[in-house]
């Protein structure tokens, strides 16, 4: 949303009020954008297993490959579960929680990494090359700003440099939140536009990890001890010091629980909450969300609570070694398509997962049928 | 091996002798492929383990994945772990139990599925063509013989016209399965030479999962009723009555069971033969032969039997949905690549994880270093 796209009056008024309507824009922006989150198509889930079982190999034995062409089919509302593309949306930010010392790795890394992966060097800029699949970086908030002279490859969204520290008090505020959920939303919109049929979330902030385990533990039940993992690395040490650092987090923004804005506001981040707002415009575009380890299922478990219906667009994509992730996505009932103990984020194991569906999509294309192959069926 | 290879002289000989001199050539063929399976380069897979430390991502993040490059670099005995290309052998075979009704689908089904593997249908052409591996089809003994008008894209390398039915003897004989074994190393043999650094080992053959279950209890000690499944899709009764056959082929042909070639013999199948050879033939190339699910599993577990340094060689690519096939794995002390409840046999699971090996050498070659990305290392 920007100004020139406003109506030619609303550009002449005076600031203040443009401010406040630009607000309200805002707020209409997610509002809308959540009343646009449909329950999936079932009926286009069962065309597309009707094919299924017209391909030559046993009914169903293609396992969990078929739920995915299934789901696929029943969130792009298409029984022919058409492929489009992918693409993967990595948010960059910086956190005040680093200066508590809970992560292995110095701040500078979080802008040293934001140039690398769009340079091509990272993880996920060889999987995202690999694999076909466009890659969007977007600083959404590092601390070091590189705006000026900007870093090719680098969509700058800024809505800060940095959060503050969650130990003196709301990380964001309220219209920060907002803001950074708004940029997901537009994110997600212009990568459905572009003709992406499947979107993979990724992330890179130093110290994102404690956030993200403050925001499962809040949204989960489960004790911040069996949540917080070691991040880059942690020792023994700087282990408990995180969990420490969570429990109080939790301690202070207490009141703030009541609803996934003010949760995210409270103890989440400007990456976080993109992609938030990332899995909710996925939704709302009929296009499934591939949301990858740690920091992005506290993306999507806040997406969740703040739009319910967001849960069945996303597909969880792998079953991430830190922390207590395993246990988080029992709670949430999903099933991870991969299982290799990945802990790197940046949106590896979710392209890794969506090259597994987008097989199974070439399957389900290029298979033959029985009659076309002229192979015999059951008989018992 | 065939008669041109041999010396001018041998080939002057009398039939009878020739004989002879070919059945000692074979049985040299495989002693000579089992004394060339070596040990794993332990300090090759230590320079590779030395370049991952210094790719930029957290040490060990990319988890699972790192352990395969390093088993890669073990076995092709190559620090730098390059690649050449991937291939799927396909051995397709009869089983003369299938009269005993153990499959859901009729016989007519192995030369059909020849055919449409060969032509392009099934589900394992459709990913070999995705990934670009090179897809061998091999009769080794489907029951319909078309080598007269020889199908486009099988090899045609068969043993006979299908098992006999192991529940009224062995199911082939020693140099039956000799022969199968020879052709399964000879193949491994010529794609290594053609320059796959990786293969993926397949089959296809109405009523194979019976042969297959009863290795499998022979081998791991496990009950058949825990090893047993449903197959291409046996109801109640038909399970019930595949159990009894395996329990009545357990008994029948005890005294076989002291070594990997006599229980190939007794209970195996020309498909299952070969691939063990397959997998004797790529351990010897120095090539990881990636195993996919129940029934390659079994002439796996066989090769080890036979040659237990083959173990070392092999990448177990998914943990099936069939029958006891976790429990087989838990036995044999492997973890799999992937675990998306397949069950569909052709080697489709063993393409998806070379698929999975491939990506993880592409990060491995192509990340940026710390050094050459100027990104800081770890503080704490």
């Amino acid at each position: 949303m920007n100004a020139s796209s406003l109506p030619r009056a609303t550009r002449l008024l005076d600031f203040a009020v443009r401010d406040a309507i630009l607000l309200s824009t805002t707020m209409n922006l997610i509002d809308d954008t959540i009343a646009a989150v449909r329950p999936l198509d079932e009926e286009e889930a069962w065309a597309a297993d009707a094919r299924l079982g017209s391909l030559t190999k046993p009914p169903g034995s293609l396992g969990y490959l078929e739920e995915l062409v299934r789901r696929y089919a029943a969130i792009r509302r298409d029984g022919n579960a058409r492929w489009g593309g992918g693409a993967i949306a990595v948010f960059v930010a910086d956190h005040g929680v680093a200066e508590a010392n809970v992560s292995a790795f110095p701040q500078a890394v979080t802008v040293e990494m934001l140039k690398n992966i769009a340079g091509g060097g990272a993880a996920i800029s060889v999987l995202a090359r690999r694999f076909g699949y466009e890659l969007r970086t977007i600083d959404v908030g590092v601390k070091i700003d590189t705006s000026a002279a900007p870093l090719a490859g680098v969509t700058y969204r800024r809505v800060g440099a940095g959060t503050r520290n969650l130990l003196s008090g709301p990380a964001m505020t309220i219209d920060e939140t907002c803001r950074a959920l708004e940029i997901g939303i537009e994110v997600a919109r212009e990568l459905a536009d572009k003709g992406a049929t499947i979107l993979g979330t990724g992330e890179m902030g130093i110290a994102n990890s404690t956030p993200a385990a403050a925001i499962l533990a809040v949204l989960t039940g489960i004790e911040p001890a069996s949540i917080v993992g070691r991040g880059t690395g942690l020792d023994d040490l700087g282990l408990r010091r995180k969990v420490e650092v969570v429990v109080r987090a939790l301690e202070l923004h207490r009141s703030a629980f009541g609803d996934g804005v003010s949760i995210l506001a409270a103890i989440g981040g400007f990456e976080i909450a993109a992609l938030a707002g990332f899995c909710i415009g996925g939704a709302a575009a009929n296009v499934p969300v591939v949301v990858n380890g740690f920091i992005s299922t506290a993306a999507a478990a806040s997406a969740i609570k703040i739009c319910p219906r967001v849960a069945d667009h996303l597909i969880f994509s792998h079953r991430s070694a830190e922390g207590g992730h395993a246990l988080v996505l029992e709670h949430l009932r999903v099933r991870p398509v991969l299982n290799l103990d990945l802990r790197l984020g940046e949106g590896t194991g979710a392209a890794l997962a969506m090259n597994v569906i987008e097989s199974a999509l070439d399957l389900f294309h290029n298979m033959a049928t029985f009659a076309a192959a002229g192979v015999s069926g059951k008989v018992r």
